[in-house]
This record gives C-alpha cells, structure tokens and sequence, in this order.
C-alpha cells in the first residue's frame, strides 16, 4: 500500500515537509521496483494500480491493432517466468531473482541447447562484468537473456534447458491519466514514461516525482489545469497523443520527467520553440534553486518529448533530467537500483518543478499607478524606515523594478529575468505595491 | 567672483585650453564647496546665484506644499549656526568648521542633555574613524550630528548644550535652468543634483562640468537645442518633470552628470531603452576616448535618471560617473573633498560629453553618388597619392567605408560602429568626399 | 598546351582524383607563371588562350576610353624588353630574366643618366633584400626598375643606360567569360583577378582553381547557370559590371577567389550582406571541410569583392582566401613563387569550394509527410536494425533531426546548421527517407 503525501499549497514556503517527501517518494518507488513493467501487460496495470493509491489515476486500456499514426498498438506481453538451467537442472539464469535477466518482450521458449546455440541469444556488457544490462525486442520478434558477464564467462559446455514463460497475445497497452482541474482549461502537461522493469532512475524516479507533484497540486487552487500522463514509453505517448486530439488542444506547455533520481545536476532540455513559457519558467526556477544546473537546446533524441515535439504537435514542452540521457555507465543496467538514486535528489527535482509551475500560477502584467516619477516610497515606510541591511536592499531594488517595468508590458516573469533577481522576489515585491495601491493587475 | 570659461566650437579641436579648463572647473568647485546646502533653501539659492555668473541661468521657485506626482514639495530649511557645547561651553561640535557636522535637515533645537541622551543623535563611521559621515533627515522630523568616530569615542560623560539654529518654514523649492536654442527645438537635456553640502564628486563635480558644457556650447551654431538643469536631487527632478511638461516633451536626449571628479574610469550607465542616439553615441565617444572606461545597464537605481526613465517618461536619459554609485568609501563623508578629485578628471569628463554631443550634432544620412562600383579616388587625388602611412591608410578605410555604407540607410555612426573607425575618422572622410561631390547629404 | 582536368559530378564524392587534379593545376599555374600580365596587353590575352585550352573561355575586349562608371578603360599596355645597363654595357637588371623588374605599366623611356638620377626610380625592400617588389603605375606616368635590395646596394656610381620598350596606346582591355547553364537562369559567380605578371598566390592560384572548377562542373547537370570570370583587378570587375547589365540581373551569388594556393588555412569573407545563400554554404563547407579554416565580416577593402559589394550592387558575393590580404611578407614580392604554392592547397581549395556549391545546388526544402510523432523507423528497417556504431547514431540523429524540421520552414541546410551536423548527412538521410515516401520534397 502507497501512502499518500501531505498536500500543500501554491506558495513558496510550502507545507510540504522536505524530509517526509522525499522519503515518501522513495518509499514508493521501493514497493514499484520489483514489478516487471513492459510496454503492455499486466506490470504496467499493476504500476498504475499502486500508483492510484495515491492519486485517483484512470487507467485507460487501447487494444492491440489500434491504429495511432504511423504505429499500431502491440501485443500484450506477460510473463510468469524464465529461466535457464544447466545438466544437473539448477537455474543458473532466473528471471525470479531479477527481472532484468530475461530480454523484455521475449517471445515464449522452452527447449534443450547446447552453450553454442544458446550464447547468440545471451547479453552481458563485458565493461561492467558485474551488471545485468537491460534489453528490449519491442519491435522485433526474439527472445534472450541477460547476465552478469563474469557468469557469462563461467558457463561450461553442456546442455541447456531455456525456458520463457510469456505470452504475447492481442491484448491492450495501458495507461493512467490523472487532471487536477483549474480556473483555465488550459492545461500543464506531465508525462513520464512507465514500461521500464526494475530500474530506479530511468524512470521509476520520473513516475514517482510526477506523483509527488500531482498530490502536492491536489489542495491548491489553481490557474492552470494540470494533466498527469503515466503510459509506455514511445508509443505510450503516441498512442495517447492519437486518441485524446481534444486534451492535446488545450495543452499549453508541458514537461517530461526522467531520470531525474540520482545525484547529477538537474538540466533542463529546452522545448522545440525554445523560449516559450515552460522554458522560460524553468530556466528561472533552476537559476534562482541555489544549486548547479544545466540547460541544453532541444534535439529530437532522448524520451516522449520527441513525441510531443514532433513537427505535427510542436507543443512547447521541454524535459527535465540530471544524469545525460544514455551517457552514465548505470543506464540501462542492473545498476540502475535502490542504491543509485536518493530520496534528496527526488525532492530537490520535485522542488524545481514546483518553483516552475509557481512562475506559471503566478506570472502576470501590472500597471504602475504613478507611472510618471517614483512614487514616494518612504512616506508610505516602503522604504527609508528599513534597516539597510542586503535583504532590504534586495526588496528596494524589487520594488524599484517592479515600478519601473509595470508599464504593461513587461510581466513579473519579464522583469525578473531582467533584474537578474528571482521570480519570487519580484512577485513579492508586486504584492506589497498592490497592497499600498501602487500597482494594479492587469487581467489577462 | 566664478569666473566664465572661454567659449569654444563644435569642432572636433575645440578653442578648449584643456588645462584652463580643468582648471575653472576646479576653481568654480572650491568656490562652492564652503556652501551649505540642502533640497531647498539658502544654500541652494546661493549655488545657483554663483552658477549664474557663469552661465545666466533663470532661477525658478516651486512654493511649498505644491503638488509634484505622488510628492509633494517639502517646506524650506535654512541654518544659521549648530553646535554642541561641553560642560566647559567650548563648542565641540561645530557647523562652521564643516557643515557635514548637522545632519542635514535638522529640526531646530536648544537643550541641555546628557551624553546618553545624546548619542542616539550623533552618526560616525566606526569603519572610517577620521571622517565625517553625510546624513540626511528630509521624511523624517529628527535632528543630529554627525562627527568623526575617533571623536565621538573621546567624548566624557556630562551634561552637554545642543543647538541647530534652523528654521524648517514653508517657503519654496529652488532650481536653476539654462536653455541654449539650436536650430531645431529637440532638446538635449544636461541633468546635476545640487542638494549636497560640502562634497566634492557627489555633485560638485557634476554642476562644474554641467556649467563647463554650457559655457563651450554658448558660442557654437547647434543643430538641437541643449537644456541645463540645476535642481535638488529626487525631489527637483519630480518637480521639474512636474511643472514643465511642455519642455518634457521636446526631450529627445539626455544626461545625467554625477560623481565624475575623481580618478576611476568613466562609465556610462544607458537609458531605459539602452539603444538610443544618446546611448550609442556615449559609448562611440568613451570608445575612442582612448581611456578605459565601463558601460552598464539601465537600473532604477541610482540618481535622477531613476525619474527621467520611469515608465511614464521613458526618456533617452543616461548617466555618466566615474566610481560606482555608492560603492567607493569616501561617498557621502567629508572625505569626498578637494582633495578626492582633480582639474584633469573633470576635464576628461567634460571632453567625453563634447564629444558625445559632437556626434549627435553631426551624426547624419548621405547618398553615395557613385553606388555602383568604387569611384575611383586615384584620379581624384584621394588615393593613391597619399603615402601608406598608418593615418592615411585609416583615412582610406574611412572612405571606403563611408561610400560603401552611404546608401541612404546607415548614418555616419552606423558606419563608425559597423568598421570600428572612430566617428570623427568617418565623417572627415564624408566631409571629403562631399567636397568631391561624391557624397550628397540627405536632409534630415 | 595545358591538360583539361577529368570531370566531375555533383556528388559528394566525385570522380576527381585529388592528386591528379592537384597536379593538373599547379602544372597549369607553371605554364602561365613567366607570362607578363598587366591590366591591359597582350599577357593578358595570352594567360586567357591558355586558359582556353582547359575551358571554352569566350574573350572580350572592350575599347580603350570606354566610360564605365567612374572610370575609363585606360590605353594598352605591351612590353617586349626592360633593362638597365652598367657603364660597360652589362644588363644589371633585366626584364628578360623576371617581368617584376619593371614596374608594371612603366613608360617607355630610353636614356643615359647618373646613378643618382636613377635612383628615384628603382624600387627594392629593405627588410627582405633578396626579393624583387611588385610595383605598378597604372594611374600615374611614369616607369621605374624594382631589384633586390642586395643588389642595389651594390651598384656603383657612374653612367647607366635605361630601357623600357613598352608601348602604352589605345587598344582594349581583355577579359574572358565561360558560362555554364544550369536549370535556372540564375548564375552563380566565380571571379578571379588576371592582371598579376609571375606572382603565383596571387592570382595564378585563383585562376587555375577556378579553371579547375569550371572543368568540374561541365559534365555535371546543374540547378544554377555558373559564370567564370576571369578578368583583370578592379577595372576589369568594373568594366564587366557596366557593360554587362542583364547578366548582372542574373547574379544570384558569387566568389571571388584569390590567395588560395598558399599553405595558410582557408578563410573565407563574407558578403556584404553576410548572412546570403553563398555565405551559409561557404560557412557550412568550411566548418565540416576538417581543416582549420576562419571566418571574417565584410569591409570594403580587399579584391574584386569592393567592386561585387558596391552599394548599387550589394550582391552576395564573398571571398576564399588563405592568407590574410596583403599581411604575408611574400605578398607583392618575387618571394609569391611556384615554390610558396602547392598543388595540396590548390586542391583543398577546390574541394571547399565544391562542396559550398553542392549545398547551393541541393538544398531544397521537404514535408514530413508523418508530421504527427515520429514515423516507426523501426518497422522500415531505418533504426533498430543498424548496428549501434557511431556513424550509425549520426545517421539516426540526421534522420530524426531532418524529420523533426521538415514542416516547410526549414531547408537543408537550416538543418543542417541547427543539428551541427553536415550538410551532406542531412542529405543523405533526407534522401534516404523520401525513398521511403517519409518526406515529400517541396517544389521550389
């Protein structure tokens, strides 16, 4: 059973207990880790099923053979076992001990061979003799295993019994979607990809963090609608984006959640359009998070942000990870575990995506009310009355800012970037004008 | 007696004696330096009746309690005298040894008191200990003195006699203008803050080079028409920009002069709009000043040009300084004195802001009357002839330059700033090649 | 009798063998290197006879006196010998043994006369006292000698006897065009300078590669017309643009090449207008050619590019160079010998400048005809069935990026420039995916 987390508001200072969500993040992705997961079939329902302990998920079921672009819906994989056994009957490959040992979506087999027959059909990673790599035969139809290499190397010429008991039938690929609806039908996109078996970052951490936010989003009152995606990878995000043409309409910037668990800095990669709301507002959120961050241009190579970056759709949502996508030795390995992540790089990546869709709740124009000159600041005790210490200072230079660029055209985001001073500050800076009748809100 | 400077031209060499009028600068600023004066009063009266031997200015009185924006202008404060005496009535604490030693501003008062119930009225710099800090108390009905630190720790307990003879009445708000007409009623606008008592670079050195400029463009024919303001900081600009709107709107460009007396580098700080004539023009004259010097971004932080680019003027108002505003030690204390700047600053300062000048008046659009092919200068003596000196190969770029780009489209300073000649180098070859009848000057 | 070179296709990799024609035209280059060009003459008509023999060069002559814009077709120049005599009768210089003895253009002259009085006519270089100066007098009526510096030293008071048989009289100035059609009309320009007597970089390294890639571009079928053009320095580009006006029209880009034989990387000046078609490629080739290479802005200093670039003309004509204008010590001088020249960097220069038109002549523009998600690769055999090679993943990625840009806004070469990778990978995969009806080129 999944706990659900404390929810919390659309402030800066939230209720959010740090330690506790981040512990609680990973305690899901814990009781997430064993299931084997697919692109189809019944590791994926059981991720969602858990997953809607927490956050009222609808889990949607598209048949094999559906038609979504140029692809077509799989077959159902599901498997109970594999194995490999030697002579004396002893399986020495198990897919019962890891889940990674069997190639996802193998075809069934159940035969006797000798070692030369079945090395072709065995997948260990010689630089890194120790890990179980992680394969897939989506779209082509085999079946293997994978192992350690020093047992690879191990194994004595003899007969071998290889078995997969999986079937691979016309089924359906499931899906679970959760909207938090707000003020606006425009709606804030999150999608992680799910189909991946027992590894922890890539994208048990992007599942679990999307969690996180859904809950947090839950008791706020909000300006935008929020749609939380949780399908396969690939054609997941096809297959959604082909059968909900109306949601896809009112998506207004989104964001891709994967691999953001282990301990390398956060980076954004920017959406196709590349300065767009999203972009803009992540970029801000990353500069003013106090620590060291990236941000790398779109390229049409990486996760579903390929999908909804696609010319056709050109949806301004960009992608949010730490570690480079395919470029640490852990990726696609047993090695992507327990150990590899922490629930501090699970809370610091779920910090960020909160500060970012704070600038989007929050972002907007203000006329200045005494446009012409400053306004007397001091005899409304804005302004000399304060102690001079950098804080104050930070706030004056704020409030400076504030006035001078409300001239309807520039937002709060706009003159942050501007000033160089965070979003927060300068929204802050906003409400005390407003409060002393010094600007009004432009309604949008 | 201020003695008035020697006119000068628009040319490039002007009739300027370089140490003559660094010279008068610093002469004129000694004059002023003894004066005590405030945002209104005496002091300010007496400044802009010695300003007025040089340049005739029109002094102009905004009564008390007048409407100015959201300000309103304060009543006036004069000071006769103000001193603290001991127990033995020696005096000190003494105004007519320097008058940093009230806090500006000061109500009046006449009492007996202890040393403890002194100190909260006295300001020292703990930091600094041989020098006087500036302070001020205009929003706030207060009294003080300020004294060296080193002094303040000398003082014995006892009972000591206070006064600051001053009035605090309604009266009026003082500021000096002075209009040179040009040829066309666009006004450049030459800004300086006169409110400070005894300090040198904040902003004796701006009124002198202010009167300087004002002297040397006397006797030229100019293109625009140049206003010079003299008015209290913050409160005489809002009431300038108040009560003059009709000027306010023939502001095509401006400067505000500050802190530019002693040795750091210039630096120009840009207007709002950062890319005006004024902007670029400032920057093409520091540029080939031959000196080191800075350029920063427009911040609503800083002197009047805070009021000159508020939303609703948006004027293209710069400012230029030498150390940064606030950030070097002897800012605002007695040690900002005689000694903090020199002839030879002030001098360079003045020079910058001719220069600058200079390219707005001579900045303009000419058709090369040739465009196609080069004409060819050798026939003409403009080439070949020359010896390949350094100069004279500049001289040939300049030309080269100058009727490639004369195309109806760039101006002389596009041209400078697009070959990274100087000004001056582009339009001596323009006014060659007009000679030649090669170039034809397009009217504004 | 100068070999034609073996053509070539517009493909990327061509049928020329690089060592043959690297040969062909540095043997083409020894052949025209003892002619005595000027910017009038028969040297002139000579080096374009030899040219004649690779390409079907058309000649022109345009009449002495002719006005073309600014200037006048001067007389024509002819020299059949040049020397000065010693007392004993000894040839001390001789025009025979190197044609930079004479200052081009010199004045027949045949008189006696004092070593002093013939010292103002003799030209050397101090600082490189082996080498013989380039001088010329095209516009100014005059003869002189140019000899090594060593040797001027060592002459001796007494008489000298001094000859220039040149004539200088009405005749025409000679260029010579070859124009290749293409499907359009509209022509790509490729300019050289003929008017340099033995100096090899400049210009014999323009010529021949020039002549080389007009050889190369025979056999091929062409989208754009090329015009070669091989005329002398300045009056000859003028005299083609004024009396050529409709081919003038039809310019859609240019090069001028000069300097280019040299062992300095390649550097390429951009056009006026600096970011044109011509510009891209020659940016793109030189970025993917592998060799250092640089890059430089327009200034209206340099060769034939002054005259292209003309604010009447503004055509996107750049310039290939290797060497940096007039700032190598051989530049003008003897030292500018067969020996200062390769036929390696004739041969890179002539692939970079292949390969910029290869761009010119394939970039186009396609609809991704799945603009909705990515198209499933896969299934194509377009993807999972590469082997993951490094150049397997540069396809992938060529693939993806020229279907993620493929929406009718961007060509080949945008993608190209956004993706970082070449122009001629983008290409391939483009071509690769319209087999596969994935891409649907946009009839230009």
């Amino acid at each position: 059973m999944m706990t659900p987390l404390a929810t919390t508001t659309m402030e800066r200072k939230t209720d959010l207990n740090s330690m506790d969500a981040g512990q609680a993040m990973y305690g899901w992705m814990s009781e997430l880790y064993p299931i084997c997961r697919s692109i189809t079939g019944n590791g994926v329902r059981e991720t969602l099923r858990r997953i809607a302990e927490i956050i009222p998920l609808q889990i949607r079921e598209i048949p094999s053979g559906t038609k979504v672009f140029d692809w077509t819906v799989p077959r159902e994989w599901n498997i109970r076992d594999a194995w490999v056994k030697d002579s004396t009957g002893k399986r020495i490959i198990d897919f019962r001990r890891c889940n990674l040992h069997v190639v996802n979506y193998s075809i069934p087999v159940h035969r006797r061979m000798s070692l030369q027959e079945l090395k072709p059909h065995l997948h260990s990673l010689p630089d890194c003799p120790e890990w179980i790599p992680y394969r897939t035969s989506y779209y082509d139809e085999t079946w293997g295993f994978c192992l350690a290499h020093r047992e690879l190397e191990a194994l004595q010429d003899g007969e071998y019994e290889v078995c997969v008991d999986a079937t691979l039938e016309n089924g359906h690929l499931s899906y679970g979607e959760f909207v938090l609806p707000g003020r606006s039908s425009d709606e804030i996109l999150i999608s992680s990809h799910i189909c991946h078996p027992s590894l922890c970052n890539d994208n048990l951490s992007g599942i679990v963090v999307a969690a996180a936010l859904a809950s947090s989003l839950r008791s706020t009152t909000r300006r935008y609608s929020y749609r939380f995606l949780f399908a396969p990878g690939t054609i997941g995000a096809i297959t959604w984006l082909a059968v909900n043409a109306d949601a896809v309409s009112r998506i207004r910037s989104g964001i891709v959640l994967a691999g953001i668990g282990d301990s390398a800095p956060l980076t954004y990669k920017k959406s196709r359009r590349a300065n767009t709301e999203i972009d803009r507002a992540m970029e801000q959120a990353l500069r003013h998070s106090g620590a060291p961050h990236g941000l790398v241009d779109f390229s049409p190579y990486g996760y579903d942000e390929r999908q909804y970056c696609s010319p056709g759709f050109d949806l301004a949502v960009g992608r949010l990870s730490r570690a480079p996508h395919g470029q640490f030795p852990e990726y696609h390995t047993s090695a992507d575990n327990l150990a590899f992540v922490s629930p501090a790089s699970l809370m610091s990546s779920l910090r960020v995506c909160l500060d970012a869709f704070f600038i989007l709740e929050n972002d907007c124009f203000y006329w200045n009310l005494n446009p012409k000159c400053e306004p007397q600041l001091g005899k409304r005790g804005l302004y000399g009355a304060i102690s001079r210490t950098m804080d104050s200072h930070c706030n004056e230079m704020a409030m400076l800012w504030t006035l001078n660029l409300s001239d309807g055209q520039h937002s709060l985001l706009d003159i942050a970037e501007r000033s160089g001073l965070s979003f927060n500050t300068i929204r802050q800076a906003a409400t005390l004008l407003r409060e002393y009748k010094l600007l009004r809100e432009i309604s949008g």
